[in-house]
């Protein structure tokens, strides 16, 4: 951490800061014949606070010199991380297409879709049995007996199943069935349930909240990581802006700086970061072509009578334009799906 | 809900969307000779999806007629609700002020605080025990031991408790020692945690999550207020956007809008709305000409030393300038302190 | 235009609204025997205000049936407009890329970077001769010299020229020298511009304000259009957000957004779009999967001593590689460059 | 300027850099003997760009010591300025109310407002005669005529005139006319204009840009200011952001933030900062409380006639009861109005 001085700092000035960092037990360098003058604190920069140093008399600014986070940066692991979900690898050479209806409504539904998205190439089946939902009056899902369907589509399709645990009360039930558990948007600062998460021996999906900078993002994976789960997957799937057209802003550019600081796999879900489905096959096509190593796709039957999601929707035969498409892409970057 | 057809549907469009809100349970009313042809949808709104309309052949737009809300509006209770905690009044022509350290640091800070702020007119004392960090690395909190250091300093100044609750698992040791129980911004969409205290006995502090729109605010009040829980408390605490002077943009704005559609009182928290110090007094006089129904201020005998927050943090000294200024401005508009 | 009465709206207050409505010429028709009453404005919706009729007593909501704009819609002309700069043909299967240094600095660099990009492919030289700067102290281009050197690189390469103008005053001395003008992110809303852009026989590439909503965007272009230039190219060039790690958020969702509603063609310009070179050729990648018409480069011998702009700019030799990766995108999806 | 250098570099890449800054006329001192190595460029910082070194091989981070403004910073000028506008003097102990139509409409219109806004106690006259409106359709502005009707406005009630200039082209004619010059939010950033303003012998009201960052509006004053022109007044009116219950999002907290860093006057546009004339007597007590040196109020007669923005608009009683309000809360805080 480096603190620079206000230009009329004075020595006793510079000697309160330094008193100050030793006594926190940190070490000082101090360029002292410069203006402003400059201290540079040597340590564990994990263990300081900026707010320590900035609020002393004269201190003009105050830098952080490492990132904040470290398990999940490339300094501390160079290679990609892959992660295997039932036999698909997120995070090597091949792009991994998971796709399914936002929530389970019934055994029809469920093995319908299941087998179409099958059918269409993808490798993984989401739905969603315990949903989070803005209003207190709408579906919320159908819990464990939703579990217990994505368990039979499972089984019917040979499909991995993806699903989201919304409260630590209810994630030993959902660890019974999921495949990959899904941290949603709203839960990707809920520090209690990511730290239960830490413990389990199955991969995360876990969603960028719709607000949350890459510093947020990536030290919500370090809050699964340091807890040893080191089987993290990461989600884009749109941010909160003034922009009216689309329900989110699916921010691609996350996908390249990801890549850049981290190890771990990004997958993309254009259905929530667009909101609109006939956004979602030009989306999903340029977060392919811009380095996403997943997609994340909702899929419906019949739209308009989704419970949940339904303006957000692909119908299967749609689904399978989408494949066609994104495979083209896909091939001309060197990757496969 | 009104469906605004496609200027060139035809008949067999508007049948089709009349049949599918038939078979819903819904009625219609129809005004066929306009262009565009207009269908109103009779029966109860807030069981219906825009979803399930828009998605049909022809339909151009679907709006809604009524507020998601219902027990939080207006419509359902026009005079405002008060909402008493040990002793003091939110929502009446008073205004409470809340202050206390971001964390509970140790029984010393504590009890120094608390004594302050009463001295300086404070009503409640708020105080963190579990925190929810950004990083896993800093300070997460004293846990239960924060409780019983708050409990501690209830006895010593007759102070009543705001702290937060951060997850279902510890709801049961929080409710044994606070009066009021905090909803975090980070927490404000967990709709899991809400239905939980939508059944406890105590009133809530719900923050607005940093990205929340007004309708999200008061749903999830309403997630409160529909399980039986009507002693709920809103808190401004400043939302996320491009602005780099500020940690957040305390957005006043909505304490005006809020009392023109909903019953439920209504306080700020510049601490983190602004994250600097600096403006922390400017901007509590600005809150209380809104018209916010309370305070809630950080405030830490020495910041540099905070365990957490102390760029945002008043010494006793500054939040007793703060009381007097807040004061004038309350008499100003015809409120007291 | 629909006016939705408030629920309790009596006789008396349909009766105002429609007196107020017909005395300004319009027709009405009404769905009395329906709660809510619900009114149909007919007449030229361009010409209505929306808050003429919301400020009624007992109005519920406005709502408009068509969009703001007209000529720029896919309603006034189906099929896709192509803009031709010299030879190169935007808006047709052909993707155009423009390429060149931010501002144009003396003969050398600018005769090395056109030559350059020539021969990897580019079809259009950008360079910047007056340039509106934050700072009053930072370099303002070299104005009219600037724009001498620009012809010349013309004459020597063939590239057409792509250059900015800042105000109506020097619309003149542009006029002479570009092949296409462009309208700066900065000068979207600058109504007297476009008005006097409006009259020029020369195409207009109109970049999107970084907080402009597609309406907005659409409603400038408007502004060209219906002044008699119908030769516009727009440009997403990033949105301003909260994202720390990307000077603008560029917006890819609007390209397909755009081809829906509008028949203008769209290009994108992923220098300021993220500000980071490293993310440059992965965001063009995308931006060509995702539908655009083009891009707009930045280009810099050697970034480091760029008089502007060299954040975001790439290498003569990074522009090659650029060039190989988007063309294999481009021809995946049925496209060329 | 402070060089942090990469954890890696080595002597190579740190003489690489010296070269580079000593080659553009800088020194440096280096703090050779830490990790990482640091490096202080010392020199005019505003003649500085952070690119020039940040893109050198293995800087790890460029951080600027100094304000990107001079002129209009606190260090350069301790005391507040104050700006005269016929009479009425801004940045003073006195709070100035200006008032006025949002477009001058016709003589009578006028007339009636300035009469009633001069007998509340405004002490200057608002009025647009050129108006960037969004839409090509739209009420454009009487132009010249207008600025006739509000001279005869000044001549019989005394009232100082403010109106905006949009373009450099009629800037002589708005000169003639105007005591304060207003750049609307959308010209903020139309150096070209800025430049011609700060040559002219009239005050100035600079309207944020409802997308400026803090450095962004005071890069802009610095326009002003560099160019000879000190009569400058900030104009804070609503920036954009997510929240959909207000047309803009009135920041209050730039008030506490200019303060501390700038000696300019700063004033508050409520109308246009919330776009919701309910939300204008609150707003404006809060813009009072919160530091505010004068108030920007849209008053029309009978707003659903108004030309444009009637729905941010007071009439004229409802602006005598704001007068009173903020009156009140002035006195709180011990200014006058």
């Amino acid at each position: 951490m480096i603190i620079v001085m206000a230009v009329n700092a004075i020595d006793d000035d510079i000697q309160r800061v330094v008193s100050h960092v030793e006594e926190m037990g940190f070490q000082t360098k101090i360029m002292r014949d410069s203006v402003p003058v400059i201290i540079n604190v040597i340590g564990d920069e994990q263990g300081m606070q900026r707010e320590q140093f900035s609020l002393l008399p004269k201190v003009e600014n105050v830098i952080k010199i490492l990132k904040p986070y470290k398990l999940a940066s490339r300094e501390f692991k160079k290679e990609n991380t892959k992660v295997e979900v039932r036999g698909s690898v997120l995070g090597g050479s091949s792009i991994v297409i998971i796709a399914g209806p936002c929530s389970v409504e019934n055994e029809g539904q469920l093995l319908l879709i299941a087998k179409a998205v099958k059918a269409s190439g993808a490798s993984l089946l989401r739905g969603g049995a315990f949903k989070p939902r803005t209003s207190p009056y709408s579906f919320q899902g159908l819990g464990k007996e939703g579990l217990k369907l994505l368990a039979k589509a499972r089984e019917e399709t040979g499909l991995g199943i993806v699903t989201e645990v919304i409260d630590t009360t209810e994630l030993d039930t959902v660890m019974e069935y999921a495949d990959l558990l899904q941290v949603g948007s709203r839960n990707m600062y809920n520090t209690k349930l990511l730290r239960e998460l830490s413990k389990v021996k199955k991969p995360i999906l876990l969603k960028r909240n719709f607000s949350a900078t890459l510093n947020e993002f990536l030290m919500s994976a370090e809050y699964l990581l340091s807890g040893g789960n080191d089987q993290v997957i990461l989600c884009e799937r749109g941010i909160r802006s003034f922009v009216e057209y689309s329900r989110n802003t699916l921010d691609l550019n996350i996908i390249p700086a990801i890549k850049q600081v981290s190890h771990l796999p990004i997958i993309v879900d254009p259905s929530h970061g667009t909101g609109r489905s006939d956004l979602i096959i030009p989306m999903s096509r340029a977060a392919v072509a811009a380095g996403a190593d997943g997609l994340l796709i909702e899929v419906h039957p019949y739209p308009p009578e989704a419970y949940s999601d339904g303006e957000q929707s692909l119908t299967p035969d749609a689904f399978q334009q989408l494949m066609k498409e994104v495979k083209a892409v896909a091939q001309a970057i060197g990757r496969s799906i």
